[in-house]
């Protein structure tokens, strides 16, 4: 175990310097967050196929992250069971585009994970900072449980349990639990739990504060002790069906999938779930009861339970969905949590956003128009009307509005633009609109992933470790 | 498919040239011996131990290998189901004693296979060749099903299924099926299928050929047709055991294993198998309906089912024990096939030999008395008394006799004085004498073996081939 622990003080004290100005040690939060023995017992796996150029290395660290697609450098790092989807990685030759500037690009991309413990945290898409387009660095940061670092490139963070960040970059902060940043650039902040705050200097920004009575109820984290709350409850109850998945080399999903669509061999799958043309299942998704009708996708670490999703409906990373019908082209952000009941199931209307992070946990049966947008926690009827705009009447306004526990400032239609441009990139960079001939994306292109894996020393010194593994095309 | 079937191409005709004086194409015989398809499928695994340094690189190749324990380089090359274990490979710092010469080592010895083609084919050991004493070179070789390459370095031939050599540095040869050859160097050789050749310069020549026409029953091997015989069909019937035994990430043996004995996670086990201490069962052996005692040993690729082994008996690679009981200290050689039957079992008494490559199938009950040495084929007691002699008559005989089929010259006593030295290092190396503090061996280092999957690209011009993997401590 000796090197295991040498690797863990290095990487915790590394992220407390890192802090120092805040004062946050984040050893009492950390030293629970994964028992040392599981660090040796579980394995990583990448995927290898033919639309990525493989260029892994990885050095002194422990390893249990999948995927891993495209360039990746790990060095001193301890990735547990997390999903490093290095897909969408900017290629040498291409222009990438960013606040008005045109930035051809030398080399190929390379996500560059450092001196970070990173345990089910999800790092996904591509370094969104036009500083260093060719570089997707996560170094000197601690993701707890179920972050999403989506598009973010990190340096000297720490995020707590069901934090996302996305399309940010991120240097010093502490983030609380279930925050939602989306901010561009962000440096040296203390972020409260429950903050969703989605900010477009000089266009928009978006600011929500959940009550932090209420919050816990659903997430609780403090130093020394596991997260706890619904949703840690929630996907515990479901673990085990993941393990058997993980049991077997070469999983079957037990169900007829259409030839344009993909389920990966890592998800869940279970009874009277049915899968239409174009549909992404990503890994660690998990299905049970559900349709997903065509263009649907299910991205990692998300449930869908007895739903019914009408086609084009985007299932964001870490969203939950429990008895809900939906229309088409309905957005669930990250890590949303709609629970409606059999007795009370929650309706969505078409071409409606449900902002990342939001709460929706009725047992009354709601019905959420067509076309709106709803944030945060929504209980019931009252807080629907008070967490919720129609898209129509947020597009008219200009300088702000406020409701509830939301503020909003800026161009109410720059907003809603922005968000149907990403909702469209995404059915689109998943294949959601092929027709045999073009329009492919990740559900087309990911039905021919071979997978391998890999263990740590299993004792000695090294028990925990992963040798050095250099992989190249 | 394209770059494995230029792959294929390559070694088959750096083969082809190897072995021209013959006028020999290996196209006819290797082109059946694995469908391109299943090249694509099937996974390689690698072991990583405390106890071996790793050093691999893998490149331009197929592999689905195994083990691949100490340093390995594999190069254009198509490595399938094979088991490459190199946990007895030599060691920087040690003194290599070979013939009357004390070489010291300045580096780790590698396993190197180059532009070869090996088929279900073992390879184990280190080279015993004092020329080149840290290099373990199979090269511009094809292996066949099922031969087994045992601390031979071999460049530029071609072994027919169930072909064995041993200890012999082989160079342009072809071997034909069912032969056993360990002569320290042979060269430019085409040898006929069953011939049993053990030769010691100046010390003793051992030499047996199978009848040719008894010989097809069990196997035989042309050109353009898979192999055939009642060893295929024995190894064939048993294909779907491992195939479970595959498809799990980490197997459980199911039984009862001692503290101070090993079953490789990719051994299958059936019902009432019984396991001493100090029993090693190494990967891909078959155990059934039989007794291990103490210090027993089931080698990789050996079946034993309904027999009962009293205690220290080596089952070698590829050996086949069906309704058979053993006395202690019982050697049973490669790939021998002994088939008892419920109501003919065969009984073997302490302190026998059973040379390499013995085939006893006999309808009737035999038995073959303590210290005795059997080889080729015996099918009743007449064959039996053809085919053996004692251990103690043996060692009296100066000059040579002939017996059968069988035509032995030199010493008698320098014959059995080698096997017994040799059987008593496998049982040393293999851990039967551990005492609790000393003796340790591969049933007890081979307790902690974490094992890596790897898997080729499943579609696109790489289809079946790896990526380049480079592995380091």
């Amino acid at each position: 175990m000796k090197a295991l622990e040498r690797l863990f003080e290095r990487i915790a004290q590394r992220v407390t310097i890192n802090l120092r100005e805040f004062g946050f040690d984040v050893h009492p939060y950390a030293e629970q967050l994964v028992p040392f023995e599981k660090l040796s017992n579980f394995y990583g796996f990448y995927g290898v196929s033919s639309q990525h150029p493989l260029d892994f290395k990885f050095l002194h660290s422990n390893l249990a992250g999948s995927y891993f697609l495209g360039k990746c450098r790990t060095t001193n790092s301890i990735v547990y069971k997390s999903d490093i989807r290095g897909d969408e990685l900017k290629k040498k030759g291409e222009v990438f585009k960013a606040q008005g500037f045109q930035i051809p690009l030398t080399r190929d991309e390379g996500i560059r994970i450092e001196d970070s413990f990173l345990v089910k945290t999800l790092v996904h898409n591509h370094s969104h900072d036009p500083e260093h387009p060719e570089r997707f660095p996560i170094c000197n940061t601690i993701a707890c449980r179920y972050c999403n670092i989506h598009g973010s490139p990190m340096d000297g963070s720490f995020l707590e349990p069901f934090a996302t960040i996305d399309l940010t970059t991120m240097n010093d902060c502490i983030v609380g639990a279930f925050s939602y940043i989306q901010a561009g650039e962000v440096h040296h902040l203390r972020i409260a739990p429950g903050t969703i705050w989605v900010k477009s200097p000089g266009r928009f920004n978006f600011l929500y504060q959940y009550p932090k009575d209420s919050l816990i109820r659903y997430v609780q984290f403090a130093p020394g002790f596991p997260a706890k709350g619904q949703l840690m409850n929630f996907v515990r109850k479901r673990k085990e069906d993941f393990q058997r998945v993980f049991a077997t080399v070469n999983g079957e999903a037990g169900i007829t999938v259409p030839g344009s669509a993909s389920v990966d061999r890592y998800a869940v799958i279970k009874f009277k779930t049915s899968i239409s043309d174009n549909v992404l299942v990503a890994q660690r998704a998990f299905l049970e009861n559900s349709r997903l009708g065509k263009g649907a996708n299910a991205q990692e670490n998300c449930y869908i339970i007895s739903s019914n999703l009408a086609g084009y409906d985007v299932t964001a990373h870490g969203a939950k969905i429990v008895e809900v019908d939906m229309g088409e082209m309905v957005f669930v952000g990250f890590n949303s949590f709609l629970r409606g009941r059999p007795d009370a199931r929650l309706a969505i209307g078409r071409d409606s956003i449900i902002m990342p992070h939001t709460i929706i946990d009725s047992d009354q049966p709601l019905h959420i128009p067509d076309g709106s947008l709803v944030w945060g926690l929504v209980t019931g009827p009252e807080d629907l009307a008070k967490n919720s705009i129609s898209l129509e009447e947020l597009r008219g306004i200009e300088g702000g509005f406020s409701r509830g526990r939301l503020f909003f400032e800026g161009s109410g239609s720059n907003f809603v633009d922005a968000f149907c441009q990403r909702i469209q990139h995404i059915l689109e960079a998943n294949g959601a609109f092929y027709d045999g001939n073009s329009g492919r994306g990740h559900a087309q292109k990911n039905q021919n992933i071979s997978f391998n894996t890999i263990q740590p020393y299993s004792e000695g010194a090294l028990k925990g470790m992963f040798p050095t593994i250099d992989i190249l095309p």
